[in-house]
């Protein structure tokens, strides 16, 4: 019998009437012959409600508590999902991350799920029980202490088990409806997509796209899990949401799929850097250890052994860059004129798989910004993908002027 | 190193403030040089909150479920209770049942335990961990689904892990300052106790003072748990509470010990039933199955081969009894002229292990009720025990009465 993986959101549970929609939803995927594995979330709101609690205890936590706090909230809703359905006449349970059991590591609050041994879910299966609702987010450490997964936790559980119950498909419900070419509220022509390849949606997904977290989407890679995204707040049809697929599966494509853009970037210059070997390190291994996530880089050519140095990070974080680096300077590690931060810069991409067979993407790309007198501040690019750093002022402009110049509004 | 258990039920865990003045008082006990094993009740409201979304969801609910939802509430206390512990510098962590494991029954919602098994704490108390905060009310099937324990549960547990890690006294933190000799609200003269026997707890348990659950009683006398009932509102001192403790341990003690009262009671009464073998258990046996709890039974003397059969039974139950019997007597099971239901009467009792060797307690007490014009429908007894249905409207007097006559206002 086919198995299929549904997961729904704190959104989506946020009450007993919610939690009866969803009951309807997967009563209609058993109606349609699946085994269901049901991943959820906690009711929306319970979450920060314990997360509060702990953090009021005790700023300095011990991760082991907090996990085993935090981890209630799925419980409780996987528990009253089952009795719904049961309630409907369908043969449900409820699954904690140490019943199934969900083996992680022990990195308390981010762990990383290991193994789902199948053996338990499949034996209540072959007895007769239709939907397994599994706790999202948690899982057990080899200690045997509760463990959970980090932001986007359920979605990676949802991932996991359909990759170790060899699912038809993994359904992400949520609250919006689909994968679109790009934010419908700077861009009012964006459009849903039907289909994107895992390395569209990871690019999407870590450009600030938030309808699926990075994770998720790699592992789906990896393990081959077909994902849909889809609203939990919608009728159901064959053709809801969007298709998270293999490359393969999608026949043609737009060159450009979408269109992404984070906005509170900040761009930092190191002036004239003496350029030896081993420069790179001492400037980015500081900022590394102080926890700075650095994006773009961009090394001028050298003149008389001194350089540029500049990259982009989130604007939030440029105090504590700027304090690595005049510690580093002041170390002897690193040797600099002047150190210049731009706080207002965003970061505006294309993303799609067809560039890898089209030339001339990034040339359009870069002649649609001139053409609005977008001025370029730094470029990186990869096989799927051109990014751009701009002002930020100009940076709903962009989006609209690109997703236009790719005709990202037609099929 | 000598253990000790604390419980502490849910209004005083009721939110972060208390959960850090429980800490404290742990705290005391540490520095005192126990090992101390913390069990918790949910915050107080949360069970509740609980059960009404279960009630909600489903009337005829799976207690599996339940059980799983229900149980969370003392997850996030214990959780928090060992995050507050180890900001106060004290090795501490928490407990969920199944990973002590509390082994019980598969009795959802009512289970029994079976088996406490202490290697799982022993090696952490021998790794230096002070504090074991256990998530009390629930534990672990033989089928690996979680348990609750049903009312009173966090009691039994505590007694249930004082028995198993062989603890010096179980200390049940509450909101009432102890056991007394009556309810205060009913006679202002009413003394706190400062030692009980189990016998006598058991009795004024099982007849309404509400502070230990009979069934934490019955197993502290069968494992000789020293418990010692006290309030986690006030100071802590060594003679706070009343220690409830086997009779040898009270040297000296009143003849009476306490006036227990239920106030909600109903008195049945079959008029001229045929007296025949078996007429009783044609009576008992329908109300049992209907889950009517009848306590008192007079049968009178038979004349002419009738009797007339009389029980006390709580008064919301008069209706569910009266269908009961008049089906058993359409159905031809038993035989009786009238049905007489009076809804207006409550117990009082006398309780004390010194009638044991005092006669005269019944006749003393018959003759107080007397004295003021209280008339007695229903006289049971047992060793410890003499309990009198009358008149509701003479309740509070025949209590104030009673606490005088023997004398329970002096030590």
């Amino acid at each position: 019998m086919s198995r299929l993986v549904m997961k729904f959101g704190g959104t989506s549970v946020a009450n007993l009437e919610r939690i009866r929609r969803v009951a309807k939803r997967v009563g209609v995927e058993v109606a349609n012959g699946h085994e269901v594995i049901v991943v959820v979330s906690a009711m929306s709101g319970k979450t920060n409600e314990l997360v509060g609690w702990v953090r009021e205890t005790s700023p300095l936590y011990d991760a082991r508590e907090y996990d085993a706090v935090v981890s209630s909230g799925e419980n409780v809703t996987a528990g009253l999902l089952a009795l719904v359905l049961q309630e409907n006449g369908i043969d449900a349970r409820s699954w904690q991350g140490w019943q199934v059991p969900v083996k992680t590591t022990s990195a308390h609050g981010s762990a990383r799920i290991e193994e789902i041994p199948s053996a338990n879910l499949d034996a209540k299966f072959s007895e007769g029980m239709k939907v397994a609702v599994v706790a999202g987010f948690q899982g057990i450490s080899p200690e045997g202490r509760i463990t959970t997964l980090g932001r986007g936790g359920s979605d990676t559980t949802a991932v996991a088990f359909a990759a170790a119950f060899d699912a038809v498909r993994c359904d992400i419900y949520t609250d919006v409806d689909g994968v679109y070419t790009t934010d419908p509220r700077v861009a009012s022509k964006a459009r849903k997509l039907d289909k994107i390849a895992f390395e569209e949606m990871l690019e999407l997904a870590s450009l600030g796209a938030k309808v699926l977290q990075t994770r998720s989407v790699e592992l789906a890679m990896r393990y081959n899990v077909r994902l849909r995204v889809l609203s939990s707040f919608e009728e159901m049809s064959d053709n809801a949401g969007t298709l998270v697929c293999p490359e393969e599966d999608i026949m043609e494509s737009n060159v450009v799929s979408g269109v992404a853009f984070s906005r509170d970037e900040a761009q930092m210059t190191l002036v004239s850097v003496a350029d030896r070997p081993g420069v790179s390190a001492a400037i980015f291994g500081p900022l590394a250890e102080a926890g700075i996530v650095v994006d773009m880089i961009v090394q001028n050519i050298a003149e008389d052994g001194r350089t540029d140095m500049t990259f982009s990070l989130p604007v939030d974080q440029v105090d504590r860059a700027r304090t690595a680096m005049e510690g580093a300077k002041a170390a002897g590690a690193i040797n600099f004129h002047d150190l210049i931060a731009d706080t207002e810069v965003a970061k505006v991409s294309v993303v799609g798989i067809g560039m890898r067979s089209h030339a001339g993407v990034a040339a359009q790309m870069f002649a649609a910004l001139r053409d609005y007198g977008v001025n370029i501040k730094v470029i990186t690019t990869s096989e799927i993908k051109i990014s751009v750093l701009i002002d930020r002022k100009f940076m709903e402009l962009a989006v609209q002027a690109l997703h236009d110049v790719f005709e990202l509004e037609k099929v």
